[in-house]
């Protein structure tokens, strides 16, 4: 059976960046955005950022729109990236600010809470460094632990699923990479602290993001993924298979050959392009993948990988992805 | 006799990106920019973007505000990558609003000729592409071309400088680095087209920037520098020397050495930093650079070059620079 | 009809790097090699580097081992980047070592022109710089260009192709892309100085190796190709197609669209693999594309790279490629 | 008190690379190397290669050149990278080569034992993979952690040092940063297992090296560090301090800040310079960190570091150590 396709809210709202100061299109509510998502089709989840836009908007407001467009809300992702925090969350060095976020994080918990979401995201995209000899690195170690810890001892209901990056919007990201980011959640502890593993953020951080999905799941920690791609120089958040398709396809692998079952779960930014379409595009790429992997000689693959036979591993791939290969 | 000091005047605006969408601090009108610009103290230029901010702001309004704060504007650099120009300006493939870039640059020129200007600068960000096929190279370069070239016709009197970049906004640029760029100069046939170099997007193109600018300077089409630094991987635009200021060394050499002359600019963007000082403290790296030139043993240095001996060469910059070296 | 098949004769050698010292297998003669290469099967044409394993091997004993193989050598690769000439080949501080190096370049030429060769490669390696400071670019330039210019005019009934790669082993290289190797080429000024542009080589310096391509195409000097993968960081030499498809496919697709006929080359290095076998791996991957190439939809295409539609252009090629799109 | 000095013998070896397959210079035997390692001078300390050259070298004849140039070895680097490991040391797929291997690191063990040594270094170059679906991924982790784990409880009186690496000669490593090898070596559990942490391999895997070496520090795993210096792309393994100045002082004043008070270590690779001069020149500009060091204002830094102003930090550090600062 397929698999359940998701995707973030932000994939359908307005993007800028410091260019288009003006945004890539006018500003997008959160009830248009999930309408959508909506369009899409083929979506069954969302993972929705919080504050809602408008801000005032009503919690039920919202959970009528997903039921209008056939959609569950899988996440609540605070935004603890704005302007408040741009000096850090968790790493505030404004103890103030950092309850702040700790507040604001709390009240998406509830929200999570009330759509009966699988987790709350935490995306600390302003906690790290720019600059050398900025940072008393063990503080900000020590903060981001303590934040954490204090969500998931507060709310032990609720999963908190970190989603690492090794840099933007900061030059340098605490919580940078899957070893590191599990380091931290083996250090705070608790049970229901885990990883959003993001395949772009893994790709362009230089790891193999199915040994990365490999090492989460061997601790228990795999909460969440998120794909898309990028050249491996920055994350462009580009559609799925656009560039790496044989490390996407073996990225799925992967996850099934571990027995990991949850949401395939886009993170695009579309920019220029049409972000219903790009959506599709992204899903219909995943469902060559899912088709894919059924044509995958699991033993022959297996034994190719035992003696770690590269190009024996390789044409067994080829032959179940590509449509042109001679015999 | 000290280089003259200038900064692109976004240095003082809001910066976004698209995490912290409601910006790094508040909006900015380019006259407060000019204030904030004229209290860093030992600038003397500044190259402002064109439209002002509100965009009804008088020409003679910023004139007086640049008088005010004994400042020059020493080039006007169009806004061609916001929304009206996600797609493209001088590529744009609309022709209608190629035509609208090449209207809004020429309303730019009209600007700099009535400011006194040097140059216009042409940041073609939003000119490249995203995905593998998404694309005819040839027609990019071929609209590049012709644009600049119009421009360039239609204004002989001004000068028009290409800063170059790898990329961002768009995933590659066509004007990407300096020797294609210069293909592309010498291909348009026109001497008032040349060269913008930041030090940054040299840096994180794989560039020397001292040979960049040595490759500009050789061909007579150096017509600006911006400086900044990076961590070699994007364009972090951070405050000049905090990384590589053993290069910025090089690169400023570079230019002493082959008689280059011009403007010593900053391209700055402290995010989370106090504008002012940042811009300060990049000038107080060039200062202590501009002193440690004179610093440089010349005659023992080319002697190192000649017979290529990176350790001798290395051995003469470090005495000039470092204050704690042992004898 | 199918492409001719090519590959450097290194493909079949021994490899060896700074940590195997001892080799990644033992020694191999050029003979040797030619007769791996001819266990290919698929293969027309090798790139022989000159000297011979041993040196005084005769070119008539190379002639009939090409012979019995059914191969015939497309070029010669002068050994210009070991012990001797570490320090550069063309730009080496001292005229001796320069002098030996187009000494060694033109032995090479008179045996290219014994075997009915279609050019010399020159591959300057070792022409390059390690620190910042440590020549004087102008210098190196200028060496470079007097070197090749001077071989050019001696040899005009000879092409010389210049392979261009970013770095390694040199830390920069002065042919490090395709713009400035044509700057370059253009400055030295004869028609018989053209590119081999390397896929990988032109991948991981930041190209888009099609986009590379149509430009020295539109020069008239796109001369030669190798191909190859790896991992965008540095020059992998994995087999062709094993990471990035999709690009090779964009740069196989553009080299016909622009008419481009030459041989399809491997560069290869299969370090642990076995290279017969990781040879037909990297020519079945090549068929697949030539035979996706009559797949796709051309006038589709055009039209969504008119519009610079990625979306668009992307669905063609995946249709081309993949054997489980969904409908 | 001046930190002890050290280095690498293969600093002072002959360097081969896959293109001046001859070498970088003549071979070099292990007491020629210990020998040249005396005539830097300044350096206490050395890490040996292991098995000797030539191969029947006897410890005693090590230990006499040692004395002789009142050196001592601070450690043995077992040689688990040459030709019988390429497919990987402690992760090869056959098991009588991962016997070997460990039968290697033992016999390198007990010489350390013989020679006073403080550390085992272990460096699985060879262990990793090269291409996407090559390996189990977990199978990989096994085997590394298996063997580390026979190693360290063999010898309980011995220390093993882990160098991690992203990647080189492998493109993939097992042990490729400091969260992951942590990881490992927890999961091993075991005391006398740690890391040696390679200032240059930090940088260009992404991380921040003082944040690393925190890191490694909090958990009481920092055996051993070395240092060199890159263009943060590859393991450039250039002389200390030629590009990255203010982030190796950063890495000493953490190290300073935590405790940590091992030998200072050069891994350096002077392909085409003076080995020796190398080396003097390496720790030259340790000696004018390590003087620097003093002159920073630490309570500014801590103040400066707990409000995370990175100006601030930036113009204390600065001050302690540029000669030509305008006041």
């Amino acid at each position: 059976m397929e698999p359940l396709f998701g995707a973030g809210i932000w994939h359908f709202g307005q993007y800028v960046d410091r260019y288009a100061t003006d945004g890539y299109g006018p500003p997008v509510t959160t009830l248009e955005a999930i309408d959508r998502a909506g369009q899409v089709g083929s979506l069954s989840v969302v993972d929705l950022t919080y504050p809602f836009n408008p801000v005032d908007l009503a919690v039920s407001d919202v959970s009528d729109a997903l039921k209008r467009n056939n959609l569950r809300a899988i996440a609540i992702t605070p935004e603890i990236y704005t302007r408040k925090f741009v000096k850090g969350a968790f790493t505030n060095p404004d103890a103030a600010v950092r309850r702040e976020a700790l507040s604001l994080i709390s009240e998406g918990a509830e929200v999570a809470r009330e759509l009966g979401c699988d987790y709350v995201k935490l995306w600390p995209g302003q906690d790290g460094w720019d600059y050398p000899f900025q940072a008393d690195y063990g503080q900000l170690w020590k903060y981001s632990l303590d934040g954490v810890r204090e969500l998931a001892a507060t709310f032990p209901d609720l999963k908190f699923a970190i989603e690492y990056k090794p840099r933007e919007p900061r030059n340098r990201m605490v919580f940078s990479g899957v070893a590191r980011t599990l380091l931290g959640i083996e250090e705070i502890g608790l049970p229901n602290v885990g990883i959003l593993l993001d395949f772009g953020h893994s790709l362009y951080g230089g790891e193999s993001p199915a040994d990365a999905a490999r090492l989460a799941i061997s601790r228990g920690r795999l909460f969440a993924i998120d794909v898309n791609d990028n050249f491996r120089g920055w994350d462009d958040d580009m559609v799925v298979g656009s560039v790496h398709l044989t490390e996407t396809f073996e990225f799925f692998w992967t996850l099934r050959d571990l027995g990991w079952d949850g949401v395939w779960q886009l993170d695009q930014f579309p920019f220029r392009e049409d972000q219903v379409q790009a959506a599709r595009d992204g899903i219909d790429v995943m469902r060559a993948i899912y088709r894919a992997l059924d044509l995958v000689d699991r033993d022959a693959l297996r034994a190719a990988q035992d003696a770690q036979d590269a190009l024996a591993a390789q044409r067994i791939i080829r032959k179940a992805l590509l449509s042109t290969l001679p015999e």
